[in-house]
């Protein structure tokens, strides 16, 4: 890991056996999965849950993911899922990196664009962007 | 397949290579989604889907599964997924069975028990009933 | 939970949002898998972790489950995922209870049942009954 | 759908409703399970299966995924998954896209470029350009 790259939030996670697939890693799709968990507990720790901002009407959605695989984890090994907030107008910007415990060796690294839908319209994001005013700055 | 075996619904799927596991078979809750959509589309077939019941207050609810593995389907393989109804009370007893397609081998069979909420209540089932009336005589 | 009860190994995991489905409650399908991350830990917390039982030619597979669903985890929850093993001549009998964290609401319960092959073929079970040993007094 | 597109292989494929999250709507995850699945069964159309090229020591491999989220998918709905595929030197890029039956809504558009591994080690990607010749022209 890049020493002079600072994320805004950090989970460590095991790998459940259940999500290597036959050629024996972790399956592509459930660094999607890793990467959501890790947004979900990152609004968490920032005071607002997926629940509570979806009972006020407010739903982030996907809009564009861009991910590189670069070393597959498997059976058994732990990850540490980083990830920092960037802010582009509507969009929010989530820097992503998965990286194995231990060695650091980077695992996938992504882009995931977010835009934030107020009871079923695009907002400008103004909520969201002053709900994580501290990791916006 | 015992031949004096009916069922009330058939499905057949090809197992997706990302439910098959490092063992390089299926993995045991995969079978419980295989089991889950053929309900499911069961539902679908007899004129209730899913999503209007849900609309309509409607939640048929899981209780208890009982399922045996018996031969484990891998990569490649397509299963065909049986189903019969049977009615206790207000429980709803799905009776499962999965074979594979081909030599008929039982891969799986399970006892499915749901019940009915209305409006999160539990219910008799009576609408239920009703609606499967002609797969319950 | 039952004060009487003893457990031999307990995990503690939070829900995902992604294995909450429309109905708002976890899919059924997922109880399986927190099941087996949790005897999967156990075997890594006994010293034997289920890839170098693999990579032995030592292969527990599952041949039974019976699981109730009692009260729904939802969004956010965390959950205590508790287990004892038992030993039943060539099976493997693994009590399974899952709790929610705070009100120890009892969430679902199942017994499994595995058994144990060698190199494909079914054994008697007395290598993972030595491994096991202090579990099975 | 773009008329002048032509697409080397199309699925058609219904949502699973333990595919549909707490939102309603697809989770992002799964669209890459879609879009695997698809991949796959176009090798099978091809002759080659996943399974086979695994066990001759051929390993296709993910390195990177753009996707776009366009309209999502709900409940019982039903996709059309397409699939051309391009080459570049070592690099086969899937062209993906999946549209909703009936009206043609996009629904999610991804480049998903793939690398061959042959024993654990980076190929020129010669005996995959063989295998999918008449697609590469």
């Amino acid at each position: 890991m890049n020493k002079k790259e600072r994320y805004d939030f950090e989970l460590r996670m095991r790998v459940r056996d259940y999500e290597v697939d036959v050629q024996g890693i972790v399956n592509n799709a459930n660094y999607l999965h890793y990467m959501e968990h890790t947004r979900h507990e990152f609004c968490r720790a920032a005071g607002f849950t997926f629940a509570e901002m979806h009972s006020r009407g407010i739903d982030p959605v996907l809009r564009k993911v861009e991910i590189e695989y670069l070393t597959p984890l498997t059976l058994g090994q732990v990850m540490i899922s980083c990830l920092k907030l960037r802010r582009k107008g509507p969009r929010f910007i989530f820097v992503q990196d998965i990286f194995r415990d231990g060695d650091r060796e980077p695992v996938a690294r992504a882009e995931v664009t977010v835009v934030c839908l107020e009871n079923g319209r695009l907002t400008k994001g103004d909520v969201l962007a002053q709900a994580f005013e501290k990791y916006l700055k």
